[in-house]
């Protein structure tokens, strides 16, 4: 019997929370998929995020961004950032730039606002990281640009020739810079909305990782002057202030989680969504790529994928 | 002497076709990248798409997506998709679903509008096809997904098993259909808009590629109810026509030309895309994946990549 319009309508790629509360069939056993496993997570597998380590964007309008900062991978680059917060340098500057299938990227569009003092152009910029020092699951699949691939501390992550690096993925945030290596502060920011720009890794130096807010920011309307800047000032969305989640007053921090890449609930997510066992899917990938293996977050602004 | 934020906010990322035009030094020659390979393609390496092979959406505000169709892929899905485009069956639908990172989707939100006839439900449905009769480049780099991918007939295609199938990257067009396989028909369509959903392969029918439009889909605002539909029918775009592009009067047809993946200059492109050598790199990838690889297109309504 055909399926009404309808249901094919509506019930496509049910990949989403939504099917955590699927019912089972009389007979058979539910399947494992991505969402019974985080349903079934357990508290202790799930981290809280120190609010130290959370950037807040309000922006016109009332949209919030909120960014997991890369210490572990970028601690000059971030803690150029963090000054540029305390300094409320970045309030009242802009998104100036959204270009389709690549990035949005916010700073002072004119160029003209004084860096306040300590912002340090770090050189050798922090393209990359010693791998010694980090302990972290990689994936048991093959990545086109890094001999392996894997997660630390929230953060999809290449390494090869004993280096480690955060690599482009959806959502993740680095530093601006001019043509020339080593010229990038923070002032300047990106976040990714397309097509992972792996090409991109170990060139810029990553950041961090948008945990709320990637909604608003890729469906800005994209630029039409060269890489995607607006060509009208009127078209920026203007950025009303960024905090430190730990310096807002304690009823405007967000309260995030994100599942720790040591439990064993993130290594049953990631087999899960390579050996999709879903009523949807017919033939289960057999793997999974970096950018599909970033680490769920939830909370307050969040829930679930 | 640090940069001024100006000229960091400004040339950041310069990976497009505003780099044709690069000054080259006076003593070094001008480095070989992808915007000089295409600059330099003679245009018998672009191939002029037929308009019976595109699908041209015109929205409501004025807004047009155009699709190169897939026949080679899905023939029995682009024959329904050809017919409802003939039956101007289309027409008064809207996109009704945008969920952030993964699809946009249109079609019949309500389900009710009978299919003309001759629409049939594909069984088996087209998730691959032999690999036999397709002869393709493949890159020379390792995905983790597929024994071996390429570029066939301007579409991104992934190989095993003497199969081959289209693969989901962004802007590629599938079939909605229901939990159940063999369900859809080409009624309910949708459109990667984040990060490749590469699980999906061979578990949906795709049918083609978008071209022209991808900045406006995937700028559209996220639909708020399970799975990312509009909660309120008020927030659907309508789409006020579907039409094959030859069907078109002769005005109002796009002309568009892909490059052919056979040719010399895609061969260079992909070399230079996998080997950066502008003066913004410091250190090329040295590979390729298969989504960063769909050939160029040009033409009305785009230009470049």
């Amino acid at each position: 019997m055909k399926q009404p319009p309808r249901l094919a309508g509506r019930a496509v790629f049910a990949l989403s929370a939504a099917l955590i509360a699927a019912p089972a069939a009389a007979a058979a056993p539910a399947p494992v998929t991505p969402a019974s496993v985080l349903a079934a997570a357990p508290d202790a597998d799930w981290t809280a995020i120190d609010p130290h380590d959370l950037m807040v964007i309000d922006l016109a309008g009332g949209g919030r961004v909120v960014i997991l900062l890369a210490d572990a991978f970028a601690p000059a680059h971030v803690g150029n950032i963090r000054k540029l917060a305390a300094a409320h340098w970045y309030d009242g500057l802009a998104i100036e730039r959204v270009q389709d299938n690549y990035v949005v990227q916010w700073g002072d569009p004119d160029g003209r606002k004084p860096l306040p003092a300590g912002i340090v152009t770090p050189a050798p910029a922090e393209y990359d990281r010693p791998a010694a020092g980090l302990t972290f699951p990689l994936l048991p699949y093959p990545d086109p640009y890094a001999k392996a691939v894997g997660v630390s501390g929230g953060f999809p992550v290449g390494e090869d020739e004993a280096k480690a690096w955060l690599t482009h993925c959806y959502g993740m945030v680095g530093v601006g810079r001019d043509y020339t290596p080593d010229t990038g502060t923070g002032a300047e920011l990106y976040a990714v909305i397309g097509t992972p720009p792996r090409a991109l890794d170990r060139n810029i130096a990553v950041v961090g990782r948008v945990l709320v807010g990637m909604d608003l920011l890729a469906a800005l309307p994209r630029g039409t002057a060269d890489l995607g800047f607006y060509s009208d000032p009127k078209q920026r969305l203007a950025i009303v202030r960024v905090r430190i989640a730990a310096d807002l007053p304690a009823a405007e921090q967000p309260h995030l989680q994100v599942l720790n890449e040591a439990s064993a609930s993130y290594r049953a997510w990631v087999h899960a969504k390579a050996n999709r066992q879903d009523t949807f899917f017919v033939r289960p990938a057999g793997a999974l790529d970096v950018c599909n293996a970033m680490p769920p977050v939830r909370g307050a602004g969040r829930v679930g994928m």
